[in-house]
């Protein structure tokens, strides 16, 4: 069941390398392709955050795994990749939520979006507070101690 | 810029038909297609929340809009569809949390997923709460009320 999708935006940041941790305070610009219209983000600065869906375009086929331990640490489990973050992924698709700082005409500047400069966005979603999680999270604590250096800022 | 991927699991549940409410209490099966092994769901019940990412494929290309009133409703402002989550928009990409009820061999049992019967599903992720924004939400009046309903049980 292929199915052809086509970016709507791209990422324009300071980050070039692909690196799993500091992701803290980044702005990132995320600017409309020529062939959509300004329109489509009429109204989107009565939201404060957003989801960002975009494509890992620099992971090669041969990288995707189905399982395996998160990078590579043979402390935490073998887990299967639809239970990971992991970029290196069927399809190669990433999703983050964002705050939004500013809408300008044809981009929006955004904070903490985990994407290096380039990558191709393939749909944004405003974040409305009925679509989260109303019950409480559980999740494993190798997540959690994955997690521990993500979103700090690079000293 | 075109992005080919392929649907790695199909949506299994008893809504046929479109449409925009009541999605309350729904259970859906989400299995995975033949070619994607089972290790890749491994480990994924010590998660509670997943998000589905998921193709709107019933939605023609003919009814994709760039921005206009939510549900067509004239009292609400006409808004560019990055800031909506109507599904006859670019790529027509779905995306929801929902909560994990079940692992079995080869599918997920889950709560809450607002896809019909059929549609095919392009990634599934853990939630971790890191991931959750950590800021307060703040959304507009008209989608606070186009939501009343939303995840409502039918009558």
């Amino acid at each position: 069941m292929e199915i052809k999708i086509e970016a709507i935006a791209i990422v324009k940041n300071k980050r070039e390398g692909l690196s799993d941790d500091f992701w803290g305070g980044i702005l990132t610009e995320v600017e409309l392709l020529p062939h959509i219209p300004s329109a489509s983000l009429n109204g989107i600065e009565t939201f404060s955050h957003l989801e960002i869906l975009f494509q890992f375009d620099k992971v090669s086929d041969a990288t995707i795994v189905f399982s395996g331990h998160p990078r590579g640490n043979k402390e935490w489990p073998d887990i299967g990749i639809f239970a990971q973050r992991k970029k290196d992924r069927p399809n190669r698709l990433g999703l983050t939520i964002v705050e939004l700082v500013e809408r300008k005409e044809r981009s929006l500047l955004v904070k903490n979006l985990d994407a290096i400069n380039g990558t191709p966005v393939i749909d944004i979603k405003p974040i409305m507070k009925e679509f989260l999680p109303d019950s409480p999270i559980k999740q494993p604590g190798w997540a959690t101690e994955l997690m521990v250096d993500y979103w700090k800022n690079r000293q």
